[in-house]
């Protein structure tokens, strides 16, 4: 069977253990909200889409075999599920966005009795995820346009089919680009803290016969120099709507580097990571994470124990030194602010 | 006793393991050529400073016992030794420069006897130990006086007593601004793919009292970005005559990163990391070391097997990204060239 991050069927949710990648691919299914909240939170499931496509199935599950006296009582348990589900991480606006949009749906559809809401529920949270899959493959068609045969291209984290439930974001458009061209060379950096540039992008990107080259984090900057790098392209946790945008730590420091070696900075998400209601990054919640993500490996330690450690698990990349952004309806060029407005 | 990171008593020669380190101190008793060599390859001593000295003090122990026919054959066998002991390391300049100068010492004492001669090498491997003492306290009292107090100082890689016979050259600065201020704080990053940072930066600090906050290669733009960091000061391996620098991987990030925010950015280095005989960094041999390093921690495997890897050992930083170079004979400021020529 071809590895896939998520599936739901017959009501039976499961994903791909992320954390136990690439050395064993473990399937784990999911059966609880307080194991689903953890799922997020130990990012067993990650990647902003599909934590969006995930918070669908888990809260409708969370819902589904349970028994409500009231409507009013099932609102206030679908109320406090996703609030709880919420909190798991703070950064991504996508469980945010995909959790407000079914309760929408739901409160929409409050005059049906409460089987027919989990059903609505259950159809949003589907609707969700057939629609991830399309995004990718619109944002596919959006970026291929900016990309070249040959193209050296570096990428940051993972944002492929591990990180959506489709081919993904930033790696969709190399995926497409590799079936064009067939000669795209890929540089994924390892991104510490979790290394899922080391552990899953690298996986995915051999899974697909994708030329890839891996390096530290501290190496890009030395590519550029070395004009081995043509473009950049990573994924977006949250977009403000003038264009800042919060991802993974390390994409500020590539965003610079680019800026001073004049290499295009491609940030690839689809408007489900937008969020409108922030009007600049600073706005935008950063997730600050244990220590022992940076002291430990695979629990070896590696700094002494009373090593303080700061961990911010993302940065904010100011819209001035993004080149564009590529979205599933198009790219959005500068000003981004403007543009912005115009898509949604 | 007081931890050191290389010892030379009654032709004992000692090192502090620094592959072991943080959880271990293990010391290690050097006793032939061969185990010299691969003590440096292996990065069990390091620092280029510190690898001058270990070179000299090797290259002695390597002739003592040995009994040789005829001058020309121990000179023959002195070439031999010193020309294997360079292939070690290709791009830290200190160890060519200590072997040449002991070479040309023993050349220069040819005249005596072979006896003689042996003792002249042992003089002059531990002239060079203690001068690198004195250059570390030079190069302190020169950086002191860019510092202030509550200064923020970002550092790369290690530059402390574990790369040099005294204290350090980076962190000789920051250890003597903590003396005189109290209040220094300093971020160390943690320098993949070995570590240097994390294992060994770290636990230096720390065992000095100093303030240090360990963070991953990809956290000191943020931080920047943040106003969190005042200065930056990181050592050299090698420095051209144009001041093009070949310093640990990521340096040359750092060097970027700090133009775009504004920070001042130092290297410090005692004059014998300087190679006259380069024009410019290009020229500078780059070590690539092998992949392992990055795809192993501990033993522990982070990648698939089969992906590839590039592991430059260090970058070049351009002599304009360099604030001013710090010295035992002073701070060298813009134009570095002409400055640098003054400066020998």
């Amino acid at each position: 069977m071809k590895n896939y991050s998520l599936s739901f069927k017959k009501d039976e949710l499961i994903i791909l253990d992320q954390t136990k990648l690439p050395l064993k691919v473990e399937y784990l299914k999911i059966i609880s909200l307080e194991q689903a909240f953890k799922a997020i939170k130990n990012l067993k499931v990650r990647g902003a889409p599909l934590i969006g496509v995930f918070a669908g199935y888990s809260l409708y599950l969370s819902l589904k075999n349970r028994s409500f006296k009231s409507k009013r009582e099932f609102f206030k348990r679908l109320n406090k599920n996703i609030f709880y589900l919420k909190t798991s991480r703070p950064t991504a606006v996508n469980l945010s966005w995909a959790l407000d949009r079914i309760k929408r749906k739901a409160e929409d559809n409050s005059g049906k009795d409460i089987t027919g809401i989990k059903e609505i529920i259950k159809k949003e949270a589907k609707a969700i995820h057939r629609e991830d899959i399309l995004l990718c493959r619109k944002i596919a068609e959006s970026g291929i346009k900016l990309i070249n045969s040959r193209d050296r291209i570096l990428t940051h984290c993972n944002t492929g089919f591990l990180a959506t439930s489709g081919e993904g974001t930033a790696l969709s458009i190399i995926y497409e680009a590799q079936r064009k061209y067939g000669n795209i060379k890929v540089y994924a950096d390892e991104t510490r803290p979790l290394f899922q540039g080391a552990r899953l992008t690298a996986w995915e990107l051999l899974s697909k016969k994708v030329d890839v080259t891996l390096i530290c984090d501290n190496m890009p900057a030395y590519l550029m120099k070395m004009g081995k790098i043509d473009k950049i392209i990573v994924g977006a946790d949250r977009i403000a709507s003038n264009g800042d945008t919060a991802n993974k730590i390390g994409t500020y420091s590539l965003a610079v580097l680019a800026k001073h070696h004049k290499i295009p900075f491609y940030v690839a998400a689809p408007s489900s990571s937008f969020d409108l209601s922030l009007d600049k990054g600073e706005d935008i919640p950063i997730e600050l994470r244990g220590e022992r993500e940076i002291k430990f490996i695979q629990k070896k330690q590696i700094t002494p124990s009373k090593t303080p450690v700061w961990n911010p698990a993302f940065d904010l990349t100011p819209a001035g030194l993004i080149t564009c952004l590529i979205t599933e309806k198009g790219i959005i060029s500068h000003p981004l602010k403007a543009n912005i407005a115009h898509l949604t």
